[in-house]
């Protein structure tokens, strides 16, 4: 009998209102590939609802050229101020209105757990998950916008969480045995 | 030759993440006619993703049902507190991503100018603005939600910013004396 191989894509989002990182990645058994990365640079249009109209119509876009199964979306739950996080909700909003639209199941997962999920620490800096993600993804040079990275994390965050590589080690020391190519030096 | 009227239908909404409301308009000449006008009930859905799938689906049947014109929002710049304001930016986005699909403008309104619009004062409550619409439109029974009046009052706002009901005149006197009709007792 021919082995089943369970094969996922997952698309990372990680939206804002200036700049809008995606990552896509494939999930094949238990090997791990990279299809895109990279950055919607909304600051060029003028006026919000025509930045929003462009995250609408690029995750659209996005989820039609390379059909994931998921959606992981990098959101953070508390920011500086009022105003900020109603201009974000509103780019979250319009993101996942084109998944829901397309029937894809959206996942949310705070910044903080996404940083703890690939690199072990959820302090870890931008540049430290970066890092991170060029040794698991073969990475071999990192764009000028880490919110392309930011993106791929969060997919990778949700890859993880499915069990195939979740540690089950409560501690540092247990996480750092099952995984030492995750910890960042 | 005969005599072109000017017809437009306007959609008003007022965005939450457990009430919706929402009034539709008709615009013919100098007549005004409310089409419908109700709310979309949104906890008893049960999470916020399938609650903001709901509030992407209902504004898109509005849409494919009336053919509104132009989206006129109901958005307030501040709130309690960041929490709140993700959550509404969300549903925001949700809706206006449904309009920005099918390619159709939306105009934001703050509340404050939304009663300043309707009632002539912008401090107006939201049962005086409702009484305000009954007189304008003619509506017999208040429904017992008023987030599907506040939902046709930026439908309002919305109509008389472009110029045909406009007030010319910057003071109170002034606006009493040209919009009688629209002043609460």
């Amino acid at each position: 009998m021919a082995k089943v191989i369970n094969e996922k894509i997952i698309l990372g989002l990680d939206p804002g209102t200036n700049v809008m990182g995606y990552g896509i990645i494939a999930i094949k058994g238990s090997k791990l590939d990279l299809i895109q990365f990279g950055v919607i640079h909304l600051s060029k249009y003028e006026g919000h609802e025509l930045k929003l109209k462009k995250i609408f119509e690029r995750v659209l876009s996005l989820l039609d050229e390379y059909h994931p199964d998921e959606v992981a979306l990098e959101a953070p739950f508390f920011g500086k101020n009022v105003q900020s996080m109603l201009k974000l909700g509103r780019a979250q909003g319009v993101s996942m209105a084109a998944a829901l639209y397309r029937g894809i199941p959206i996942i949310e997962y705070a910044p903080k757990k996404v940083k703890q999920s690939v690199t072990g620490n959820g302090n870890a800096s931008k540049e430290q998950v970066a890092k991170m993600l060029m040794t698991l993804l073969g990475i071999k040079e990192l764009p000028k916008l880490l919110d392309a990275t930011d993106a791929l994390a969060v997919a990778l965050c949700h890859h993880f969480q499915k069990g195939e590589m979740k540690s089950k080690s409560k501690t540092w020391e247990g996480f750092v045995k099952e995984n030492p190519k995750r910890v960042t030096k």
